[in-house]
C-alpha cells in the first residue's frame, strides 16, 4: 500500500501507545495542555484539510497535526488523500480507529487537529457585525449546534465564556458538522471583561431572554420598515436595530443568564413563543436571533 | 410512607418483572404494540400529568398510565404528587428507575404513558394553519427538537411519515422537553397521501430545500410588505404567501428530500446560508421556516 508516494503498512495494533495517545483527547485536561483535539469522520476531517490548505496558503498557522485512515475509506474517497498533501497520512484498521475515536464507528477516518481558537483582539480588528456569545452553556451538543447555526447564519465568530463547555469535546464537534474549522471561535472570556470590551467597541449587547421586554418580532418589523422604506420606521424608540453592530448573548440551557449578565446587557430581547412550549431550546433561540440580525444585516 | 391516602413500601428490586416490563418500552416493537411510552424526569412527567389532567377535565382519553417516583423526589417537588391525583403513584428506588429508564438518572421520577397520536383528519379538522411535516428524519433528537421548536412557533401539528424514527423513541421525547404533550402529532404517514390530502385542504405544501428556487428572506420581505403597508407587497409573482396556510416539508439529514418528493411539494424554499456552512441542521432549518410563517400569520 502506498499514500502519497510512501509506502506503509496499517497499524493494527488498538492498544498501541500511539493509539493511545491519540484516545486521551477525549479528555478535556488532556487536549488543553497539547492543544489538540481530534475531528471524527469523512466531513469534519474534509473540512479540517480544506481549512488546513487554505490557512497554509495564506502563511498561517497548521490546522491538521496528522490523519489515520483505512485504506477502504481513502478508496472510497480519494479527494481525502489528495487534501492531505503534505499532512502526516497514516494508514490504520477499522479497530484501531474505533479505539481513537469517541464515536463507534469514525467511518474510517480521523484528524488530530490544533485548537483554532483566536484572540478576542484579533477578531475585534477586522470590526465584527454579528457574535453569538455562549455564557455558561453546559451541553457540547448545544454548542457546536449553536457555532454551526452561527455560520449559517454569516456571524463573524462565536465567543465561549470561560465557564462554557470546551468547544472541543467531541460531541460538540461533531455538531459543528464542520464549521467549527471555517468560524473563528474565541474561548475563556471572562463574562465581565468581554462584555465591557464589546461595549468599547459599539458592540450592542443584545441577550437572549425569554423573560426580556424587548420583543424580537417588533424589532424585525422596524428593520423591514427602514429597509422597505414603507412609513414608521424610522422612531426607533429607544430600541435597538439589528442592523447595528451586534453581539447576542446566550445563557445556560436550565437557568438562561443570571440577573448580573442580564443588567450587564444593553437590551433583554424575547423571541416570542407562540404556541404552549414552556421555553426554547437554546439552539433554536440563537438560530431565530442570529438570522434575524443576519436579515436585518444583509438584505439590501 | 403514605402517598395520596395510600400506605405503601417502595418497590426496591430493579429485577423484578414490573421494572422490566416498563424498561421494555426502551424497544420500538414493544412501544408500538401496547401504545405506550416512557417518560423520564420531572419536568415531562410534570407535562404528561398536566396534559392528563386537562384531557380528562374535557372528557378525553388518559395520558398517563402510571408514575414511578421516589420518596425523595415527592418531597422536593410536592406538587408532581398533587398533580398525579387519580393516576396509579408507585413508590420506587432509585435503583428501579434507572432500570426503568433510558437515562442513566431519570432524577427521580418516570411516568408511562399512552401514545398520543391523533388521526390526521382530526388534525385537519380544526383548519390548520402551520403544519410541520417530517419525511424520513432519522435522528431521535432532530425529531424532538423540530416538535419543539414547531411549538415553539405555534404549529398546528407536527407529521411524520411512515419512514421517520418513532417520536416516541426516549432521546426524542426528552428532545421534545414536554412538548409532546401538548403539540398534536400526527405519525406513519404515507408520503403521497398525506402530500395530496393536504394539498386537497388547501394547505400550501413548502419543500425545505437548500437548492430551492424559492428564497425564504424574498418571502419574509413581501410578507413584511403586505402587512406593514409598504410598496410592492401584492405581486406575489407566483410565489407563496407565508399567511397562507402551509406546510414546512423537511428531509432526511443526510439526502435532504428525494427528487420525487421535491417534485411532488409547491413550492421549494430556501434557507439561505449567509456564511461558509455547508448544509443547515435539519432542526436550525425548521426554526428558521416555522418562525418565518408564524411572524406572517401572527403579526397583526
Amino acid at each position: 500500500m502506498s499514500i502519497a508516494g510512501r509506502p506503509q503498512a496499517a497499524m493494527s495494533n488498538p492498544r498501541a501507545d500511539r493509539v493511545k495517545e491519540v484516545a486521551k483527547l477525549a479528555g478535556r485536561p488532556v487536549r488543553l495542555k497539547r492543544r489538540l483535539f481530534l475531528a471524527e469522520g469523512p466531513q469534519a476531517v474534509r473540512e479540517a484539510l480544506a481549512a488546513h490548505r487554505d490557512r497554509a496558503a495564506a502563511g498561517g498557522a497548521p490546522v491538521v497535526a496528522e490523519v489515520y485512515a483505512t485504506a477502504a475509506c481513502l478508496g472510497r474517497l480519494p479527494e481525502l488523500a489528495e487534501l492531505a498533501d503534505g499532512v502526516p497520512l497514516h494508514l490504520a484498521t477499522d479497530e484501531v480507529l474505533a479505539a481513537m475515536a469517541d464515536t463507534v464507528s469514525p467511518q474510517g477516518i480521523v484528524a488530530v487537529c490544533h485548537f483554532l481558537d483566536r484572540p478576542l483582539a484579533d477578531v475585534l480588528a477586522s470590526g465584527p457585525k454579528l457574535l453569538a456569545v455562549l455564557v455558561r452553556v453546559q451541553d457540547p451538543g448545544n454548542a457546536g449546534t449553536v457555532l454551526r447555526a452561527a455560520d449559517s447564519a454569516g456571524a463573524d465568530a462565536l465567543v465561549l465564556t470561560s465557564a462554557s463547555v470546551d468547544i472541543y469535546n467531541p460531541k460538540a464537534v461533531r455538531a459543528t458538522a464542520g464549521s467549527l474549522f471555517h468560524l473563528p471561535v474565541v474561548t475563556g472570556q471572562d463574562t465581565e471583561t468581554l462584555f465591557s470590551t464589546l461595549r468599547g467597541q459599539g458592540i450592542a449587547l443584545l441577550a437572549a431572554d425569554g423573560y426580556g421586554n424587548v420583543d424580537l418580532d417588533e424589532l424585525q418589523d422596524r428593520s423591514a420598515l427602514r429597509r422597505l422604506g414603507g412609513p414608521g420606521g424610522t422612531d426607533t424608540a429607544g430600541l435597538p436595530a439589528l442592523e447595528a453592530p451586534s453581539a447576542w448573548l446566550f445563557g445556560n440551557e436550565a437557568q438562561g443568564l443570571s440577573d448580573r449578565e442580564l443588567a450587564a446587557a444593553d437590551h433583554r430581547v424575547a423571541v416570542p413563543i407562540y404556541g404552549q412550549a414552556e421555553s426554547l431550546n437554546v439552539s433554536t433561540a440563537a438560530t431565530v436571533c442570529l438570522y434575524a440580525s443576519a436579515r436585518a444585516q444583509r438584505r439590501g
